[in-house]
């Protein structure tokens, strides 16, 4: 383990891919080398970039990987992807964009699609974010599709998070909905020459001075970006507006590092314990044959799936 | 608790309103009314609705109600949106569309935020579709938003799941990522007017050409409809197709009720036993104090979070 670690810790980019396979897979003994890498994690600034699908948010990261490399950062990538509970796979897409990234040592790209276990993708994209900065990157940039409440808790990680949206999508109330809103650190409108854009603006911008009456003074107010990633226009603009961020993270919390703050500690330990609480307990019903059985009493008609559910649960529990 | 059972089955509507709030907030009274009633339901046909915000999820489901309406059929409408931690609220909109029918005794509309857990959308969504079939209705529609695991769950309980796109939705390979393919019975592509549908279209059927090659000979394979639900276009023509999908389950499952089927029955067990787990083991270490404390120990750096975790987690298991 102790290799393992150091390995790690080192940069060695086979060790680093092959724990964050295991981290994706589920395989339980990983947990003991995450414990012994925690304490080199904490220097990495961690990007989060979500949005619906088809907004171009991978082109955007692949923008943002090329310009922190212009400046001699170094690059973790983090393509996480919603599993099919059937097929356990992510297609093809992040992948494919990325590769004239590939032969740069500094860039690292994996996507996640958290195979072994359901409802454990927030989880695993911690993990990997802890390895990916346990290995020395200066910058992870996470990349998380949608928004729901799983994309939601993913980029609670990040120190700053970049909603990605396009001109024209629905109209003014649906386009965005509360649950982003509330982890938006910055607005950026891709595509930006398409019409519609200006509506867009002006609906986000009212969006968003509605909803920061909410908050005390000299709390940060999202700005909203246009770019068009495509063409390289103005990415520039938004790192510095991340780096903006950044600074202001760093005054308000006292300098303290944000992912030790509790509220973000907080709610990682929520997903941790929720996740781990799945591992032990469902995973062991299944294991036993305990839960098929149930499933058939209620397929047959003889048990409700709520007393089921109490029979399953309760026994397991020591409170 | 009697009372309540028989006025939801006679559908009392406030009766059934005050249900509902309930399960929304997380009252563990619930859970013994929900039993008493689970003999009650199968007999609703559940309708999932689902795509990105403002591909005019909302309007199709107000023209379905007016067709089923017509048709004399009770309907149910159950909107999920996405939580957020914070503010806890779902946004106007879905409910401002509806109001035509809210002076219609055939239709219940309810948004579901799930305020009083994290993690418990599926389950409050599934147990609030109990209660509107226990109460009577002949189709209940669920429309949820986005394409992350929560939603691709929720939608999981429905007999016939509608994934709603809009031409143009970004370029090929990401349009649709894998989950949505495996949940989708129907695909519809909305405000069908405008420019970039054909190539939707086809990328579409590509798609799902692709995909349908690994099922059996037999099984559904997905039908694309256009719609322009502003205008009640090819509304009609989803209803049908709806209908026909309906005819295929029950003629493939010789007539067994599709939620009765061990693959859902199984998903079901699995959420509710995910959010039985979180509401008794998390809830309870919040209230000790024990989940603070062990916050405050990592923010002070003393502990590492996955250490943590196995201090409150193990303790509270009896395997």
């Amino acid at each position: 383990m102790n290799e393992v670690v150091e390995k790690v810790v080192a940069g060695d980019v086979r060790t680093v891919a092959r724990l964050i396979r295991d981290i994706d897979d589920g395989v339980p003994e990983v947990r003991e080398i995450l414990k012994a890498l925690y304490p080199h994690t904490g220097n990495a600034y961690v990007i989060g970039i979500t949005g619906a699908p088809g907004v171009g948010k991978s082109t955007l990261v692949d923008q943002m990987v090329t310009h922190l490399r212009k400046r001699d950062k170094t690059v973790g990538v983090l393509a996480v992807d919603p599993t099919s509970p059937f097929s356990g796979g992510a297609i093809l897409g992040d992948r494919v964009r990325m590769q004239r990234h590939s032969m740069d040592q500094g860039v690292f790209i994996r996507s996640l699609a958290t195979r072994g276990h359901f409802g454990g993708l927030t989880q695993s994209t911690r993990s990997a974010i802890d390895v990916l900065d346990a290995m020395g990157k200066d910058y992870i940039l996470v990349e998380t599709v949608g928004v729901g409440q799983d994309e939601v808790d993913v980029v609670k990680s990040a120190h700053t998070t970049v909603v990605v949206v396009i001109p024209g999508m629905g109209d003014d109330i649906q386009a965005i909905k509360a649950g982003i809103l509330e982890v938006a650190d910055i607005f950026v409108i891709n595509k930006a020459d398409r019409e519609g854009t200006d509506k867009t603006l002006s609906d986000l911008r009212l969006m968003i001075d509605m909803d920061h009456k909410k908050y005390e003074e000299g709390s940060w107010k999202p700005p909203i970006l246009k770019t068009q990633a495509v063409f390289d226009k103005g990415v520039k603009e938004l790192l510095e507006e991340i780096e903006k961020h950044g600074k202001h993270l760093i005054e308000s919390t006292g300098g303290l590092h944000v992912r030790r703050k509790k509220e973000k500690v907080r709610d990682e330990l929520v997903e941790m314990v929720k996740s781990r609480l799945y591992e032990e307990v469902v995973n062991r019903l299944i294991l036993t044959g305990e839960f098929d059985r149930a499933v058939e009493s209620i397929v047959e008609g003889k048990l409700d799936p709520y007393t089921a559910c109490d029979d399953l649960v309760i026994p397991k529990l020591d409170l």
